[in-house]
């Protein structure tokens, strides 16, 4: 009886894996190498596949197989048992939402990706702001079809992590701006020593791209699962563990911020990579949230490759690269360089201190967006208010305050806290780490696979298996935003 | 009545037009950018969206609206009856094919693809010859399946090429072999004096990706709706008229081979590009036959490409690009060296007079493998043997013998002798262009928009509207085999 249901979940596991395959690839490509006027056309194509994949995830045959499996209950093994859990869970956000609405939305997506990526280079918010104030809307309208009643900032933040409310966000950025203001100061003042001249000097990309080759190999990515492609806004796609999508951006004058995207994005492909075998291609196949995810990008970004162990190690092989250039630099003088705290204009390329207050900006938008308090017009004179308030800098251009990021023109709104309280996570499994062996001196000697092994066992091979919240908590505890400020603080004061 | 009639196939085409797109995107991306062990995963995709194509092209709905068409017969304008008769044949040579066998043979191409790139890497033809006999196997069982009385051959042909048959290739072959002997002897002995070490030195990729983007521009491709990427083997993929994909590869020690592959393809891509607007996105909105298509590569590639109006108007720019390299190579010079005639391995790189003599082995070898006189084991073997008979060469590997193309390791059967006809074509198309206006001298003078009108005009933008015989025989008459002899002759001899 239940072996005919297994099959039955298994093929409409292949249907719907097939589907989002293609349309991460269409994504991924569409980021990358496809022609500039090819978006309108890939905007209908990503549009009629999602009518595919809504018609199949919430038509009468999906229905069927969700109350079959609903109703053989305990007889089913626990990855099955959860296989329904989240598909109760997918079905219940999506079907709520009519499918015109819903393809419409698809649609708009990839006009409004197109629309960011021309007014981010042309410095022309006013061409964007159309697009902005209904990725809004649409953002709203389908939390309040998803929980009529609840509070619908709430509803997105749960759906990027489960869980996660606007009462806890709102104690944990109330916490952690408490102690990361006087922290970012002291760090700020005591970074003013520190000359970064020579790493801000002309590094061809070429030997960039060298570089990001060698990193790839550092954290340990498998080359063969794993390819870097080249996008303006960095990200990773993935497919299935055996095909994971990272990105980066090259400045010729800047370094370093290639060098930390590749680690970034590397360490959110590692967790991909690392999903266990028997998960792949059916809805545990992936990692189980975004602050857990951002918990795995800014723990490698930050935690390793900005310590200077990290600096140690790789320092050489960076020498050779770009030889004779950087030369003279020292390893404890590299780590200074690359942890620099200063305010600055760009979320992706602040240091590891003032990021946080990036977020919180961001964060205070989303709520008044989302509450109706302001509209997307106003976007570009708030942000400027707040880049004075919290980061004490002046916001010259559009194009490096509210069109920085592509976040909001993909729809993803509720995301952003999760990079906050993913660097939260980081430091607190540092802790955890460090009581089993020495983090820096795997670090020094190039033993990454111990960290990695240290993960993967922890959280990578679990997949969707396990919600966020219990999954850390059961490694970490409770989160602690003193945790994560007490790293900071030992690091940076 | 008719309209909701159009309405219905408006849906219809869309979702037919997107499992299209996104099967050609994975295409793409897989052979381009993809890692190594994407490839099953890739491959279950596409067998999977080729589940779910064949279901909806050939499932009751379908049916119904085939038939709605048809019954509306004259009270359709003549574009949707023309959709009508080319559904009607894409019914007929899907649906005869059980859905199973199907499925099974579009995920075996994406193996059989993987498994020849590795063999040709490697050179193990051991390796390959169990997908090749595989995929002759499903070619010949596929055509069976669709004219079970019929030469199977001609069945394959057919399918390429509208109304060809293997008797009407024996003829054209036949021929065209009588006059292409003594030409291409005659050629390469007066070749012998041809140096053409200067364009065999070390020309360094960076600098021939600049040529490509170059050569691009001259032949009039719009790059907003047309990319040009890397691949082991060049080829061309196009989703609609607002994105084409062009590829090719680079060896350092030889610019003229990916230099002509970029003209080649290019060739391609002016064709799907200058199809209708009011065509795209249905099954009407792309070039109508393999032979038209390869007319309009090997025109470009040949007719073109390798003028001496063409050498004069791109040397100027190919030594900026090389200097100092070529400093001293006038233009009459660099078209000799272009157009030497010498019989040689590897066809994709063969000269204009003996390309042909490579596609009459393959169109040999492919029907004695279709009639079961040899097996996929043999063709090695058989590969060397008529090497030596038709250019008289010993071929040292099966790396550069039989594992170089990959048209029959992506179940491309019957296609080879399309380029031989196109070449054919090409010759037509020029004796009639100059009835009009002087082609050498728009060559020499950069007005290629002036050929590429005339091609647009009279082929383009059709489509598939017009089948290829009758689409040709109305701009040139009837295929002539001396015709393109003649061309040759006067060229070479």
């Amino acid at each position: 009886m239940n072996e005919q249901l297994l099959e039955r979940l298994k093929s409409f596991e292949k249907s719907v894996f097939a589907l989002g395959h293609a349309m991460g690839v269409l994504y991924y490509d569409g980021n990358t190498v496809a022609p500039k006027r090819s978006a309108i056309v890939r905007g209908e194509t990503m549009g009629e596949l999602s009518r595919m994949a809504y018609e199949l995830t919430t038509g009468p045959e999906a229905v069927k197989l969700l109350e079959d499996l609903e109703a053989a209950g305990d007889s089913l093994d626990p990855v099955t048992k959860r296989k329904a859990v989240l598909m109760r869970r997918g079905f219940d956000e999506t079907s709520c939402i009519p499918m015109g609405e819903y393809v419409e939305y698809v649609k708009l997506q990839t006009e409004s990706m197109d629309t960011w990526k021309k007014a981010k280079e042309t410095d022309d918010f006013d061409l964007f702001e159309p697009y902005l104030q209904k990725m809004f809307d649409f953002a709203r309208k389908f939390a309040l079809y998803r929980n009529p009643d609840g509070d619908p900032y709430t509803t997105m933040l749960d759906s990027f992590e489960k869980g996660l409310t606007a009462e806890r966000c709102d104690k944990f950025f109330g916490d952690l701006k408490k102690r990361l203001v006087p922290i970012a100061k002291k760090a700020a003042e005591k970074s003013k020593t520190i000359d970064d001249s020579p790493i801000n000097g002309c590094f061809p990309v070429e030997k960039q791209r060298i570089l990001s080759d060698y990193l790839m190999d550092v954290i340990g990515l498998d080359k063969d699962r794993c390819t870097l492609g080249e996008t303006e806004h960095p990200f990773t796609d993935e497919f299935s563990k055996y095909d994971v999508r990272i990105t980066t951006h090259y400045y010729e004058n800047m370094p370093a911020a290639s060098m930390y995207s590749v680690i970034h994005e590397g360490g959110h492909a590692l967790y991909e990579l690392g999903t266990a075998d028997e998960l792949a291609f059916t809805n545990l196949g992936r990692g189980v949230s975004m602050a857990i995810h951002e918990s795995q990008s800014r723990f490698y970004e930050n935690i390793i490759g900005r310590s200077e162990a990290f600096c140690e190690l790789i320092l050489p092989k960076i020498k050779e690269i770009f030889a004779p250039q950087l030369a003279d630099v020292g390893a404890r003088e590299f780590f200074r360089m690359v942890t620099k705290v200063q305010p600055s204009l760009i979320r992706t390329e602040a240091d590891e201190v003032t990021y946080c207050l990036h977020i919180m900006i961001r964060y205070e938008l989303e709520k008044k967006m989302i509450a109706g308090e302001i509209r997307a017009k106003d976007l570009p004179g708030e942000w400027k208010r707040l880049y004075k308030e919290y980061l004490g800098i002046d916001v010259p251009t559009d194009r490096e305050g509210v069109l920085q990021d592509m976040h909001w023109s993909d729809g993803n709104i509720g995301y952003f806290p999760s990079y906050a309280i993913g660097s939260a996570y980081g430091a607190q499994y540092l802790r955890e780490m460090q009581k089993e062996f020495d983090v820096r001196e795997a670090v020094r000697t190039g033993n990454i696979g111990k960290i990695n092994s240290w993960l993967e066992e922890k959280i990578w091979r679990h997949g969707s298996m396990i919600d966020p919240c219990e999954l850390f908590e059961s490694i970490c505890g409770p989160l602690d935003a003193n945790v994560f400020a007490d790293y900071l603080e030992n690091k940076y004061c």
